[in-house]
């Protein structure tokens, strides 16, 4: 097989061969492996690349599988990390200088299920620095001129530049959704808690979710039937028996899905194209959709996102960042970590508060439908505006709910633009086998 | 029975008495009642009481009996409530004239659990408002010129006073120990979170606890068997089996037990006698005995347990006292509550993470020992000082860790002091079966 025949190929689809003994993991991630040498000096997804190391696991694979060993959902196949995620094998820099070279002795707890499904892990990725604003070295494949958007730039890039089938990221704002729609491929960001964080850079207990970038709804799918599930180390976790997420992704639906289409308190703030493209997509749904209005005091849910995330990365980060000079911190960071440190405690808890709200209130409008239809962005990725904005995201992250950006859209300049399916709490499974009928009536 | 008797019997043996048919709830009931008549116009521990609906209940209990229909464990015995904890058929003031008249629909979980069991709801016991400092009407059994503590003030001297054999408390600083300690009772907090706090007055989450007092040890164990476990209304509570609390408590010990005498940096604000007590003590339980010191990081508890409550409780009451004028409410809770206002996220934050920290150096004292002895209070109870000193009770508040208070030891005046026990999180049995082997041994 041509390497760029695999490179094509579904997570899924590389996995079957490999277990049926047509390809071996070592080819798969030497084709990913000249892929990336072919196109990362353009694109720049990866921080940390050992090829020679990540053939070894491969081949440690193969021969297990020669062993008669049983097989994992995901031998063989390469999966990048985004640079907060802890890896044994590889330094974990969080995009700041002031943990270059920082070595941890173990896995981060997604990792180690990575690794226990049979990937490889081919490398780790770039990320903004510490997993906020100031941007890293990506670039998007879709055009070089622009941001992947962040944080979890090279996860989403390397995904969308076909290096890798599948990648991890993380979101505490718009650091999947974001960069999966600049990119054009899936992101999703399971409900919060389903992901164990233990072991990634933690900037917020209340906003972190563990995500996962593929290019296919069946392949997001697998990701979460091997990462889902509960961690004593992570005590949002739950100790609730995870669905069959693949086998529900690709399942029929019990009846024609309904969606409410959310143009958000924010909608004026999509531009011309983006809301031109929402509309139609409404219409060309027909009763499979109605227009919804969330009520005036979701308003305040971006205001109040980033007063959770300003106190807990204050919280979290200013000792770390303390303990540099100010060439090892950009001043975007900086200047967020003083924001956090001057909101009192009441505000802060009136934020959290008020989460659970839009939380009880997104739950309610998702007993009536299937799943909330809503723009991932503002737009297409800019140009020269760092990552760009997460306007559209900051709800349902602070809210905790699960959310998917599809690459079913097009925008200004050709440009990917993300379709944002969001679902009810604890219902990822759910949600993905709404957004499988969706791909297939948009025409995947 | 003489009345008399009937009033010294543990619930234990009231409770087997009912069962075993030699002694109706209506009989015991009444008992109870008429002891409420004779001495409550001076300890005046009691803000709801209605005789003939205590004694229905007591009457419906006897009949279901006759019916040969199942009995509870508490089958018959009446308990006193707080009344910060909601009942269907008694008002909830929470010592708030803001509450005045206020008639909530469902029974607290506490008191559905103690109502499954059998027990009849006798009536509600004074709190201090919103059981905070500001005090009610309550005194000391002991002696009617001195406070019974707070804020569970009613409760602790209703069992000190003979007029209940159980009642249930709260405790989110030192608000059951010392009452315990200053009326001469049992009182324990099991773990954060061993209870469910719904439908109870909120506080503060992180710290509220739901506690027990009584006048055994055994009597503490039956009602935590009650009570202890898992309800999807108190997120803070587990889905975990409960063990068998009382079969615990009055077990042999499997070898004997090692006491970490315990001073804290709060020892020198204890009076001369106390300290003298404790001392005495230690030296009594000569090998079974070590005194540990904790870590000097440990002195910052008393801040930040006055942080978290501050804050919290600011969050939960502002809008309830804001509601209200200046004369319903006093001005000790005002001021508190205007503190808790200005407390930056930061130190909130922080305060929350040293509470774990606490927790953690707690748990490992306790890898060691089997409890640790700690004055429950500065001293005996006070003559006109509110509901006097919380200090010896902030720390294992704010670390959740289970405190039970002994009436085993006498200070100045031949009044009650309180022997304070400390157990390690989540092992409120075993504490329980220590505490039983120590009051053998000081000869309870």
């Amino acid at each position: 097989m041509a390497d760029t025949e695999l490179m094509a190929l579904t997570a899924i689809e590389a996995a079957a061969l490999i277990a049926d003994g047509e390809l071996t993991s070592e080819a798969y991630v030497g084709a990913c492996l000249d892929r990336i040498a072919a196109m990362d000096d353009d694109v720049r997804a990866f921080v940390h690349l050992d090829p020679d190391a990540a053939l070894m696991q491969a081949q440690a694979l193969d021969e297990r599988q020669r062993d008669g060993e049983p097989l994992g959902a995901l031998h063989g196949v390469p999966v990048a990390i985004k640079d907060i995620f802890d890896t044994a094998d590889y330094p974990t820099e969080c995009g700041s200088p002031l943990l270059k070279g920082r070595r941890p002795r173990e896995d981060a707890a997604a990792v180690a299920q990575l690794r226990a499904a049979g990937a490889v892990i081919i490398g780790k990725t770039v990320t903004t620095e510490c997993a906020y604003y100031h941007p890293g070295p990506t670039r998007n494949p879709h055009d070089l001129t622009r941001t992947p958007g962040g944080s979890s730039s090279g996860s989403a890039a390397a995904v969308a530049a076909e290096m890798v089938p599948l990648a991890i990221g993380s979101q505490t704002n718009g650091s999947m959704i974001r960069p999966a729609a600049f990119c054009g491929v899936y992101g999703m960001k399971p409900t919060h808690g389903a992901i164990s964080r233990r072991g990634a850079l933690t900037l917020s207990r209340a906003l972190d979710h563990v995500g996962v970038f593929a290019r296919t709804i069946g392949d997001v799918a697998l990701m979460l039937d091997v990462l889902v599930g509960h961690d004593a180390g992570d005590a949002d976790t739950r100790p609730v028996a995870a669905p069959d997420f693949l086998a529900t992704a690709v399942d029929e639906l019990p009846s024609p899905p309904r969606f409410a289409f959310v143009g958000t308190p924010f909608w004026d703030k999509a531009d011309a194209t983006t809301r031109a493209a929402f509309e139609e997509l409404a219409d060309a749904l027909g009763d499979h959709c109605d227009a919804v209005d969330l009520p005036d005091v979701f308003a305040g849910a971006v205001d109040d996102q980033r007063v959770v995330m300003a106190v807990d990365m204050a919280h979290n980060l200013s000792g770390m960042i303390a303990r540099g000079d100010e060439s090892q911190s950009s001043e975007t960071l900086r200047a967020f970590l003083a924001e956090g440190r001057e909101i009192s405690a009441a505000r802060y808890l009136e934020a959290r508060d008020n989460a659970v709200r839009y939380r009880d209130g997104i739950a309610g409008i998702l007993s009536d439908y299937d799943a909330i239809i809503t723009p991932a962005t503002v737009g297409v990725a800019p140009v020269g505006e760092a990552t760009g904005s997460p306007m559209f995201c900051s709800l349902w992250t602070l809210a905790g709910v699960p959310a998917l950006s599809l690459p079913l859209l097009t925008g200004e300049a050709g440009l990917p633009l993300g379709l944002q399916l969001v679902g009810a709490p604890r219902d990822d499974a759910r949600l993905l086998r709404t957004a499988n009928w969706l791909a297939g009536r948009l025409g995947e």
